[in-house]
């Protein structure tokens, strides 16, 4: 199962709207197939392990990290496929929550006379699928907030310069993170100061992360890497109801999807945000700030995993914070994570944090 | 020579100005004499081992982590209680930096016919006894800075609070580092908001560290902690020669020892100050903040070893800073660090860094 569950995360970043899931079919004790979702959601991970296997799947055992599917959607389902290849046991972990399967998967294959065992690494396997379970349970994809910062919490010095704060084994890692995800975030004061391609590099992926920036206003350069690679790679501009029609007209004309968000004073409500990008089918995103668009997710309570990366160096507090004012008077009113992960990544320090019950 | 080291570092704190030493005589492969550097700097580590060894001292073999003195002291040299009792041969990582032993301790005992080794564990040795190598080569002691913040670089909420944001084990933790250092030391507003009392709790030890507080114009309240306690725990004030003599007076009165400095500007003079400190026989000082005395002695690059704490939780930019403005434009002009140990203490993130040459 821990097999499984670490070739279903291959596919997480590119599945969406559809789950990540991995499976592994062992007959006598050896593995005789091997799959996760394809990019783009399909084939599924089952039927893909399943003609590796061929006939040796008669009477093997199938480890999949989600319930299979029971229902007709853009494939076949994935019961069908396990009982009509005499698949005798089934592994998985949990149920899974979308309406059209939730149960019933487990139910098809026992009726069809296979073993279903559950149970197995199910708090992996939930964390692994939470972007998915969010998306269909609270209708808002996964949030990740990376903040990457001098030893005091700054993000640039005083005069804008951020290039470079941490290292490049830090950077190259930031590049698997946006990978896992389905799309890259981050609010416009980012992408003016920055210029950013916001694009996953060096790593030979299938599917690039779509780029979505937040700007109230829709002032953004257009003369910008963004702009220019709008048609190549999706950009996605979340804006406010004020912005104005010839600037919506000329992103739109360019090759950018613009979504309208309700505001919520000077900002953009970070809950509709997430709404949005839930109905457009994102399951996991990924923001990389700036300290305005974070301090609204982490205040509205919509940050799910913080990944922090912190640089041996101090900045001073002219420089600019990770975090915009939050308006957090008392200690007990602080969003609060739980130390998951702490690891040297060349001369900077990683740390990942968690929502508690994730 | 590894529980050398480990036996001397629990004189740490308790020695100065004599550097904090460990031996471990072994003959024949069993370990015949364990000693370290007493609480006040004597009976030195060699004379205790020797005298737990006794008899079985003739032809051991002594592990001392500094080069054995030469020189009458306070105490006999201990070149002469090693020659006396018999030793065959002396391991020892390093020189002593000290004018009157510098070489002449390995002299006196290869005169004497002991077989001298070095080279053992230098650089962990060199670390261990970094305070009193410096103290002895540039004037100053060494200085550990702690910072203890939330996720975003802060020390407590715009109205101040503090109490806590790390947990119970990474305070527990606090203390033990203060108890491996000869002084603590804070600024007068850290002293101000907070009212510490800057002892070792909890961990039984002999000697507390003296307290040091950094306050140009002496304006702390006389009712506080610190006041009423100075005639139990040391207290030190290093103030500028601004301070009104009355407060200087009415301190001395109760107990604390005043120590005038140069101001730069509005600030102490962070060079001076740790001046000072060394003339005072101080090797070791931990600083606790607050934000100015940090960013005063990391822009006078006067930091040795950064000690973090970092919590899982978000405070935003009206926060108060772990280090006040530093006045850096560039990226290029940060103090830099390089990380040394990154662990997970309760729910907190212990990191810690060090100057490259450490």
């Amino acid at each position: 199962m821990a097999l499984a569950l670490s070739l279903g995360r291959r596919g997480q970043g590119a599945t969406w709207p559809n789950p990540a899931v991995g499976c592994v079919i062992v007959k006598n004790g050896r593995i005789v197939g091997r799959g996760w979702t394809a990019a783009g959601g399909r084939p599924h991970a089952e039927p893909i392990a399943l003609a590796q296997a061929g006939t040796a799947a008669r009477g093997a055992t199938a480890y999949v990290t989600l319930e299979p599917c029971s229902h007709h959607g853009k494939t076949p389902p994935c019961c069908d496929a396990l009982i009509a290849a005499g698949i005798a046991r089934v592994v998985a972990p949990l149920e899974d929550v979308d309406a059209r399967v939730s149960g019933q998967g487990f139910a098809m294959l026992r009726a069809a006379g296979i073993e279903v065992t559950t149970g197995i690494l199910t708090s992996e396997a939930a964390r692994d699928h939470a972007g998915f379970f969010m998306a269909r349970e609270q209708g808002r994809p996964l949030v990740t907030l990376k903040l990457a910062s001098s030893f005091d919490g700054r993000i640039a010095t005083a005069s804008g310069e951020s290039q470079w704060i941490t290292g490049p084994e830090a950077r190259r890692l930031v590049h698997l993170q946006r990978a896992a995800h389905d799309a890259v975030m981050v609010g416009g004061g980012t992408a003016r100061a920055d210029d950013p391609s916001l694009t996953v590099r060096g790593l030979g992926i299938a599917q690039q992360p779509v780029r979505v920036v937040v700007s109230r206003r829709l002032d953004l350069p257009l003369l910008s890497t963004l702009a220019r690679t709008a048609k190549e790679v999706p950009v996605w501009l979340i804006h406010g109801p004020d912005a104005d029609p010839a600037l919506r007209e000329a992103w739109a004309g360019i090759g950018a999807t613009l979504i309208e968000v309700r505001a919520d004073g000077r900002m953009l409500d970070a809950g509709d945000i997430l709404a949005k990008l839930g109905d457009a089918g994102l399951t996991r995103v990924f923001c990389e700030g700036g300290g305005a668009l974070a301090a609204s997710l982490l205040g509205a309570d919509l940050v799910d995993q913080l990944i922090g990366f912190t640089a041996g160096l101090a900045l001073g507090a002219e420089g600019r914070p990770s975090l915009s004012a939050m308006g957090i008077e008392r200690l007990a009113d602080a969003p609060r994570f739980k130390l998951c992960e702490a690891r040297t990544v060349g001369n900077d320090l990683l740390h990942i944090w968690r929502r508690a019950e994730l």
